[in-house]
């Protein structure tokens, strides 16, 4: 539905954290990719090839991803004045923050003036329904962090490739932006409406049937004060069977808000087993994942070392270290619940 | 804003707790309900004179308030044609659904047609921030709850009154359709985008420096899985320093899941605790209020005893013993904390 490729917006970004929905995209959709937008004054890079909308669109992009974020997703004049422009260029414009290009007049205007479309990715489906908290047949994982932006949708990512590798059916369940970008399709979470959180990953995570697993992306952090009701429905509407936490070893502020530090590890795990525990009394934790990305190697392989012996999990760096050993965890629990069925049987 | 006095609905309906808007009305505000609308089918009643829609107007209703709730909160075509026939009759209609009036083509054309006012209740204000967490100045009270509809509501409005009653200065705080019908002002929580939940509550509830306090009505249940996340961003935003914890002794499911059942009280007061420490350490519980209603009244004043003994804590029926033992207890508290303050300086 979106046009192809894209043209990935980076404006005068200068927090790492903040371009992820772009570089989540660079990373793993690089076929889709033909180059990035930033002003001068913006000190990051995707390693893509530096345009301007005109080069972009002579390139073959067909969409401007405008693929950053701040706390509460507001459409700044830089963000309209720039999306004007690559407009008036010949591209359509994607974006996922919270205020809707649609609600901005001047776009709507040059929109339908010039031909181009505008996509809101964090618009849900209008046919969300309540949770009923039934159990599902199929297996799910479900990633979940000491705090946001710590790496829960590349873990997730990387298990589901990682297990279609081994030949196990596996899906990446999309429950936020970046994520329905790259797999096209999936909830934008934080977007739907407080009564339907459960219900919304109910609808994406359906029964199945094919011994595979879904992977739930996470969101946010029960030890989040501004996101944990949405962390909360997450984990009731996924029923896990199987956690990954994911955590930041480097943060020492929860996102956003200097005034709390995050939660120990050992918190952060008893806080989401207890609450998973509601929609499924067998949920396990099967790994630790800690975004390593700005740490030495050497620094990095002995912090999960030492991380997976202090909690008996394995414990990586998925994007940098592989999930091999989660993924043996994984289905070694799944067949060890299978023996158990069949005995039972 | 919403024209008066009220006609209260019920419509079809025999389920006392989808009442609960149209019967909080009628207890709270029986100054501005001048009847209810039934059919014949209806096996419920207000005790309020039964009208239709004209015998309404003639009467000075100039608004039917559609005060019944369903799973989902759908507009259902018995609804619209009786607000039809409403709208003719020449009464404005007021809804709590989910589903808004707004979006029913025929509801809208019929209103531009004659003039007549469409409210619905359920739509929050559109500048509603990311909660922070910050420490906000003041006091404030969090009724939670054992499950959905177990008596929230009537218990902080009861909190309210006999507050105020005391010399106290106490604010009720609506967070539901009925009771911001009954305040004239608060948050529709339900219908908050998820990633606002903490932040609504911050919203309604801000620092305050007369030494009164907050009474937040409470929403849902940590054990509800349908709804779970909205009571942990309640819990959050609402930073409280006293929860009164609300229960239904005779609910032997969860409410609309009858695979769910509800959790023991120690459990429940256990987690809404741990899940209140996150953005206030020094939450206390000060009472339990049991919805008693369908109980005799020496087996009601028997189980308050017998609970109260157990948990050391003011237990009572709110509405129909009144909660001064939960207001001796909130307010000790209080002072105890003030003395406190008071010799550290």
């Amino acid at each position: 539905m979106i046009a192809t490729p894209y043209l990935l917006y980076l404006g005068h970004s200068n927090d790492e954290i903040g371009i992820k929905t772009s570089r989540g995209l660079a990373v793993f959709r690089p076929d889709i990719c033909v180059g990035e937008f930033r002003h001068d004054d913006c000190g990051l890079t995707l390693n893509l090839p530096r345009m301007d909308f005109a080069a972009a669109y002579a390139a073959g992009a067909r969409t401007l991803v405008l693929g950053i974020a701040n706390a509460g997703g507001k459409l700044g004049e830089d963000l309209v004045q720039d999306a004007l422009a690559a407009m008036e260029a010949g591209l359509d414009i994607a974006s996922g923050l919270h205020q809707r290009l649609k609600d901005e007049p001047r776009l709507v205007e040059a929109a339908v003036r010039l031909g181009r479309a505008l996509h809101d990715v964090r618009d849900p489906r209008p046919d969300i329904p309540v949770g009923n908290g039934k159990k599902r047949a199929g297996k799910r994982l479900l990633t979940v962090g000491t705090d946001c932006s710590v790496g829960k949708m590349y873990t997730t990512l990387c298990l589901a490739r990682a297990l279609a590798a081994r030949g196990v059916p596996a899906d990446f369940r999309a429950t936020g932006q970046t994520g329905i970008l790259i797999a096209g399709d999936g909830v934008p979470l934080d977007a739907v409406v407080a009564d339907f959180i459960s219900g919304a990953i109910e609808q994406i995570s359906p029964d199945r049937h094919d011994a595979g697993w879904d992977l739930i992306e996470g969101q946010g952090s029960l030890f989040h004060p501004s996101f944990a009701g949405v962390s909360t429905g997450l984990l009731h509407g996924a029923q896990p069977d199987a956690l990954v936490l994911c955590h930041d070893p480097l943060r020492r502020s929860m996102r956003g808000l200097p005034h709390y530090t995050p939660p120990g590890l050992a918190d952060c795990l008893e806080a989401n087993l207890r609450t998973a525990r509601l929609t499924n009394p067998d949920v396990r934790v099967v790994g630790i994942a800690l975004n390593t990305s700005a740490m030495d190697e050497a620094d990095a392989i002995a912090l999960c070392a030492r991380t997976a012996q202090e909690f008996d999990l394995p414990c990586s760096d998925p994007y940098r270290m592989g999930v091999e050993a989660i993924l043996d965890r994984l289905l070694e629990s799944d067949a060890a619940t299978a023996a158990t069925a069949t005995e039972t049987v």
